[in-house]
């Protein structure tokens, strides 16, 4: 028999250097809202998404042609950007063959993170099961990195990675490795029933309710609107499964 | 009415610098096996606990009248200390009124950590009623600190955290303040029916059980096996509430 490959989930990017092992695929994920946006973004067109740590590097692709940028900090628009890290937006608007430059809180920080000794691959209730069947064909042990609030754990990213763990282990090719893995089971085991109504005791969901944008959280929870799979290369997101 | 106290719950002492406010009360918990050891010794007459960070500063103490000494790393009693920190062994010795120095792979890193600014008090099952109806009687907010794996989440500190929160839910005084805290509670409900058997993922528990000793471990699960209160006064652990 084929010897199982291991799941691991990394609770916040603060403890990655604990998990760091230069061989294993991350799956980033940062469901409100980086990784939902970039997925609900390239779905809707977008060639390339450039994910970068501060405001000010987003900012110099501002006049360059075919290129859109977009920045959030605190669940918040920055200032003099077109875009924040609302997935709907990047549904509604046209976008095609642009390439996105992307800076947010929590998200694009845990991409950077993970990318410089690792294959990054961005996760999102969006696309989750293409990724459970894309995770399947790579030959890889996983880290499920958990982008959180501020380095702090979150609970919407912890249960995504539960869900994402159970699907792994119900394809019989994965197991679980670590503690974060099991507890990452626990809450989806809890969640079953209706996750939107789990949530409700999310700080992070507190604060976006607190911005009215509570159709952008409803919209993060759905599964499946696209089979698309970003991966990073030479530092930008593209669709490696593009038809 | 008088405004909740807030119970958040740390995850991890790599996190405790996101928690720290100087004012909340820490609750230190190490339950494979630091604190459940050390509300054994003090059950068992143990005077004064001094928890030190280096096996070095443990051996400083060894030739002292009135002293013991223990030491444990990686699950592991270290050679040439009497003590590790199985809680069973400080039952079954006689230790009343000698001063103990102990090190602990996570446990004493973690009190050493939350001291620096916080007033500290040490928790485990043995000791847990007697801890609610003690933190029901401190006009402060608490943080739980799990002192975890090497600085990684655990499943039975966490666990825990969920046990001790829920327990101060329960009391009316008490308000859970983030998301940690809720998805604690979360393993607590899975657990409710068998705790024993909830850790059976436990890596650490996994550890122990290679290192043939789940006599502790049961030894650790169980409740009220004390009403001692153990708190840090001058780098030391007292009793606070000694008769």
């Amino acid at each position: 028999m084929q010897k199982k490959r291991q799941i691991k989930v990394c609770l916040s990017p603060a403890l990655f250097d604990l998990y760091s092992d230069r061989k294993s695929l991350i799956v980033v994920v940062d469901i409100l809202r980086a990784t939902s946006a970039m997925c609900a973004a390239f779905h809707n067109g977008v060639k390339t998404i450039t994910p970068v740590s501060t405001v000010e590097e987003a900012l110099e692709y501002k006049s360059k042609s075919d290129y859109i940028i977009a920045a959030e900090r605190n669940g918040e628009k920055v200032s003099g950007f077109d875009y924040g890290n609302s997935p709907i937006q990047y549904v509604k608007s046209n976008i095609k063959d642009k390439n996105l430059v992307m800076t947010t809180t929590n998200g694009t920080r845990a991409i950077n993170i993970a990318k410089k000794d690792h294959e990054v691959v961005i996760g999102s209730f969006l696309n989750i099961t293409a990724l459970v069947k894309w995770l399947n064909k790579q030959n890889k042990d996983i880290i499920i990195l958990c982008a959180g609030w501020k380095d702090d754990f979150c609970l919407e990213d912890s249960l995504f990675a539960g869900i994402l763990s159970q699907k792994l282990l119900d394809t019989k090719f994965f197991t679980c490795f670590n503690d974060s893995a099991y507890a990452a089971i626990e809450l989806y085991i809890n969640s079953k029933d209706d996750i939107f109504d789990f949530l409700s005791n999310s700080q992070h969901r507190k604060r976006l309710e607190h911005l009215k944008i509570i159709s952008d959280i409803k919209f993060c929870l759905k599964n499946d609107v696209t089979d698309i799979i970003p991966v990073l290369k030479d530092d930008k997101l593209i669709i490696i499964n593009k038809k």
